[in-house]
């Protein structure tokens, strides 16, 4: 086999055959196919498509690109969220310790943030001592000891990824569904998981812009997820405007654990409330949405949640008593707000601009292994439908820089719409896509 | 402006500027944008195409990578034919020299056989001694001295063709309609010929297998070079069948050389005729084509294009004894012939597998760089439409290894299919382009 002929084939609309995918992913990976025909395959996929046995295959060839874990030892059933990256999401860090302390394993490897969106393991990191970096065996003692870990990828796990990843970044292919498919999917299959929860972004602060687009994606990823033989199901949520209040890493981390210890924006704890309920109803540990929502918030007003986040902390070598006390997380040097320019309603949020002030401000990566600023962002205070006054606080930047925070604060305000007519609030989702 | 925009811009089908194309071009021939980012946009320029405007373009930016020569110190006209390549096609060895014989200066730079099809370089160096590594003094030198050259590529010309194409190579990008006009049409700019002769190749030795396709092919090279302020002209010619009798390079030379002397197969004499007199025409040598394919014919029965041959073999270092005396030019060991396994009349023949015959007896190359057998190769006794007998010679192999006779043999006698029922002669051109 060549790969000049796999990518012919691609290039004239062909549906690639298992061995001829296993082929390029296995040559790719080991540098055996150099980068400058895989990117033509990529420009090939991207413009002529896959269908879904291709992406199928797509997605186990870059999962046995290296590693897959079988976490069967450990427990019967691992579980898993994935969410495809907003603005203000810190959802993991609350959902995680909420469906452990229900009992059910949860094993959660993270990628970091990069442009607009955030990364888990960036948010846990501003807790001095935090470790992320497991070996195989630690993440399986981890989870079997307290059912709970979250850490960083493996570079063991899916190589492949990794690899294409950086190609896709630098040669326009990152935007093409089976490659999205096929790099999330790779990586839950190699990670061993059982049953995942999909939260797909859908909006102005997300990669898919559009309802349409996402429930394609989210559909594609269900049918691979299914055929491979996993428990899987997506919720369609709403990205054109922040999750909750908070928008950077310490500032969202102090967010997370107001809401495991009860407080927290309201469509923040209703969105971890219903990515749990709908992973307790998947591994039928619920009858219905309506008893798996009773059972998720029972488990956070117990303390349940809270007492196995403090646990993860721990045991991944965090500083328990900065998490007990978030105020002594990083905090910023410059607090100030910014004011509303007018009277009426918050009408829209350009919420990827949200996230590329807060990236402006030190808190996110253009590329990759950038440092961050842990202490800076914002935290919001309206949201899409409320009333705002002239003068009255839109929201409240933190920063150590007074020239980013000028550059932050323009931004912003040009991000935020304000009019005289009154508009809806924004759904927290659009839909769930399951498998009957 | 970043590589990956461009490449971005084309995958959605967006039209680049003359700015974008030449940022490309002249970053990636500066080793400044890498290969994998190249193939990528070579793969959406591709699936997407180009427009006239940016084919033209991309033309002017491969031509100016390197020197564009100016050979107006020269002569204010000078005069070059580009074939597209086929299998049998030796007709620049004719009417190069017809056309100097008749006073137009021809200057011309040939690339290397790849593949199925011939070059004209490695025919020309069956001759001991010629060379065809000219500077462009000596280039200029030569053609004020005898009013022609055929000698290779300069590295400084368009070198930004010769990074792409063995990228395309690779890539699976070859077959692209710009591409391929941007390459011929960047090194015609650039090698500085004023009017141009193109004969477009279609058929199952030719790249271009349809009429239409050349069709689109040809119009596309011309409206090019026209707004280019090139005089220019494409003839659709067949590629069915070999064209002449001979197919390998010694044997290619001395058919030329007898088609130089008065005699050669008809089609092929025909052929050059015609080329011929469209540059006449092209230059207003001629009122018409008859005109002119009286002073073609008349150039080569006075003796005045043999006197043009010989003379640009000795300048070019090559031994003109050996051509005065073709049985002296390489020889292969075996001579035999393949006797038709039927009755009938020739109904089809696959051209291409013919190439691939005399590539496989070692006359042709796989790959750039590789060697190559001058002696070997094949001289075919039937043409399309002609009646056979079982048991006379279809042609006649040359080779140096029995082996690869014998594999060359299978090869040819699937090439042609014999059937009872007559058949048409195929014509030998299918329409001519020229802008009014």
């Amino acid at each position: 086999m060549r790969a000049v002929d796999v990518i012919a084939k691609k290039r004239d609309g062909g549906e690639l055959t298992a061995e001829e995918i296993s082929f390029f992913i296995q040559g790719y990976t080991r540098d055996e196919i150099p980068d400058y025909q895989a990117s033509a395959w990529l420009m090939a996929i991207y413009l002529r498509g896959m269908t879904d046995r291709e992406t199928e295959h797509l997605t186990l060839a870059m999962a046995h690109s290296g590693d897959v874990l079988d976490l069967s030892d450990v427990a019967p059933l691992v579980v898993d969220k994935h969410s495809t990256g907003g603005v203000g999401d810190k959802v993991s860090l609350v959902a995680a310790p909420t469906l452990a302390a229900l009992g059910l394993p949860v094993g959660k490897m993270s990628g970091r943030g990069l442009g607009f969106t955030g990364g888990t393991l960036d948010k846990l990191e501003s807790i001095p001592g935090y470790r992320s970096d497991h070996t195989t065996q630690a993440f399986k003692d981890q989870l079997r000891r307290i059912g709970i870990v979250l850490t960083g990828q493996s570079a063991d796990l899916a190589p492949a990824d990794g690899k294409l990843y950086a190609l896709r970044d630098v040669t326009a292919t990152v935007p093409a569904l089976p490659l999205i498919v096929g790099s999330v999917m790779s990586k839950k299959i190699a990670g061993g998981a059982n049953a995942i929860v999909l939260d797909v972004k859908v909006g102005s602060g997300a990669f898919m812009k559009t309802v349409a687009e996402a429930t394609v994606l989210a559909e594609t990823m269900v049918r691979i997820g299914r055929s491979l033989g996993r428990r899987i199901v997506a919720l369609l949520s709403d990205m054109n405007q922040p999750l909750g209040w908070a928008v950077g890493n310490a500032l969202e981390l102090r967010e997370a654990i107001d809401t495991l210890r009860g407080g927290g924006p309201p469509d923040f704890y209703a969105h971890c409330i219903e990515v749990v309920a709908e992973m307790l109803l998947l591994v039928e540990r619920a009858g219905d949405l309506d008893a798996a929502r009773a059972l998720a918030a029972q488990a956070i007003t117990s303390g349940a949640a809270w007492e196995k986040f403090t646990a993860l902390i721990a045991a991944q070598g965090g500083d328990v008593p900065t998490v007990e006390h978030p105020e002594r997380l990083p905090q910023a040097r410059l607090v100030e707000p910014l004011p509303a320019p007018a009277d009426g309603f918050l009408q829209r949020v350009d919420a990827a601009q949200v996230g590329l002030a807060v990236m402006a401000l030190g808190g996110g990566r253009a590329k990759k292994g950038d440092a961050l600023d842990h202490a800076v962002g914002v935290v919001t205070h309206v949201k899409v439908g409320d009333r705002v006054s002239r003068g009255a606080p839109l929201l409240t930047l933190h920063a150590n820089d007074a020239q980013r925070l000028a550059e932050a604060r323009e931004r912003l305000l040009a991000a935020h719409i304000i009019g005289p007519q009154a508009v809806d609030p924004l759904p927290l989702f659009y839909g769930r896509i399951a498998l009957p």
